[in-house]
């Protein structure tokens, strides 16, 4: 099958892929569309020391379920989490800290840019019919948008600051608009701007955030300069949340953290049904940020499309439609 | 008057100091005792650069107050930070970060190592009669260690740690005790061991730390291996408390903070009525930590005494009873 590949931080599109065998527990799932995620370019860096298929943002169909067969036929996306149910985490019910965990396309798992992966029937979720795949394909970074709630109290009359307006930085925006919360978000780029502009989401530059002022800020672009910010603009007793993985070490001045009793919430992946829930009720629009569409073949014209400056949401298909 | 002053990172026993005059709203205060913190030896390292009398955990008695006259001869406590009243934080009611506050013995307000201090007499607090002085002097670190339950809720089944078993760190150990939960506590040396021990709370060996076994982790240390044994033994999506000043900056892998969805907490001063409740009720006592008591004009003696490794609380007293 065909599938992009990583290997010793480079990327290739092959054709000689074997197509996965689900083991005990696993589906076969046909891939209908998947999308490339800012952690899909940190791998090419060398984040993680992954090889294999990348890719783990994905809408397909279950062709393949010999657990559950009644499922074959199922339009679904996928949690990314693969757990192996024994250890303390998953005792404790966090499977997505799983000690031994797979994850797809990141840590020893096959990922979604190929014609075929498998995951564990209990990840993969039914879409309902009247979101389009288009739609569908943002689950798994909406979920991730939404886990900063799951993590943080955010409340109607907080002042919130999202640094960074990128593929997630855009989903965290449309998620905490519907708090009611004084939203501001810190963009660089034209078309990020008017991307939040078009939802009525207050846009700031970076030379105006205001000081201590934030009850909550979103630290959204994995950057020393960011976290910089996200420590400059948030009050006394306030949350940073810390949504997007750093290069390296980052270095903080942990006597002011103490003396400001300031928050600081690491935040990574979350809830698949609730992000359904708001793309079924068109609560979210993730649609305009997809900036480009390829097939797996054209996938390195993707992957370029993707690290532009500004650079949104690029779609893969099997066949770039 | 007798006090003890700081001035370029060099404590010295001065005799000429004017007795403080109280401004409007303020209160004088004839010490009756005192007691030396971790941040009055960090104060002489230029942790910050004050200049003044310093200390800052007293138990003193009114003698002047001009606007509440009917307070004279009250026995007090008192809140460290003395606020303006009117910025950002002291209208939300956040007046421990007020922006233009004045902190005893440490920010623009002479402490509490002198036969006197002037304090608004609204942070000076009435100690019950059944609390001696020697409990009263630790209202001040009892509430910084209860700070941490006004900012994380502690939970009968959580299993907690707490590195470092110093003056603070004692203090933090008797109030979690308090909660239920499953407390252990890292100690360096055999008389904070010795002293935990007699309150029935478990103590570990450094290499004995267990590996992300920690619901919350409190780290009393204010050190970068203090940091790191912390950040090893929370369990993914855990909290580290951070209560402890730090020199420098701190290094940190925030994509692992990320990945494992770890909290940071930093933790400051906390609620003065909960910790005179305590003390009332004897439910914590603070009385085994003293090793050593001397007199203003012995001071130096005293702050050599609270130096030595493993050092706990020495009292400062005017006559050195």
């Amino acid at each position: 099958m065909v599938g992009i590949w990583l290997e010793n931080q480079h990327i290739s599109v092959r054709e000689d892929l074997a197509e996965p065998v689900p083991a005990n527990g696993e589906a076969l799932v046909k891939m209908r569309m998947a999308g490339i995620c800012a952690t899909d370019l940190e791998l090419i860096q060398g984040y993680y020391p992954f090889t294999g298929v990348i890719g783990h943002e994905f809408v397909g169909e279950i062709i393949r379920a010999d657990a559950q067969p009644a499922r074959i036929g199922e339009r679904v996306v996928g949690e990314i989490n693969a757990r192996c149910g024994h250890c303390t985490e998953c005792r404790a019910g966090r499977v997505n800290h799983c000690r031994n965990r797979t994850v797809l396309g990141i840590v020893a798992r096959n990922g979604c840019f190929a014609e075929y992966l498998v995951l564990p029937i209990e990840n993969l979720i039914p879409v309902p019919d009247r979101i389009p795949d288009e739609q569908a394909v943002f689950t798994e970074p909406l979920a991730a948008a939404l886990e900063i709630q799951e993590q943080v109290e955010v409340r109607p009359r907080d002042r919130v600051l999202v640094i960074g307006a990128g593929r997630l930085g855009q989903l965290i925006a449309q998620t905490l608009r519907l708090t009611g919360c004084e939203l501001r978000v810190i963009a660089r780029h034209a078309n990020q701007r008017a991307l939040l502009n078009s939802q009525g989401i207050a846009v700031l530059d970076e030379n105006q955030i205001p000081d201590r002022a934030a009850d909550i800020v979103v630290e959204a672009t994995g950057s020393q300069s960011g976290y910089e910010a996200a420590r400059r603009a948030v009050r006394p007793g306030g949350t940073i949340v810390l949504k997007s993985t750093y290069r390296g070490e980052l270095s903080a001045n942990f006597s002011a953290i103490v003396v400001d009793e300031i928050t600081l919430v690491g935040s990574r992946c979350g809830p698949f049904q609730p992000a359904l829930r708001l793309l079924a009720e068109n609560l979210v629009d993730p649609v305009p940020l997809i900036v480009g569409r390829f097939s797996f073949r054209d996938g390195l014209a993707g992957f370029e499309h993707a690290r532009q400056p500004g650079g949104l949401k690029v779609i893969l298909t099997p066949d770039g439609r």
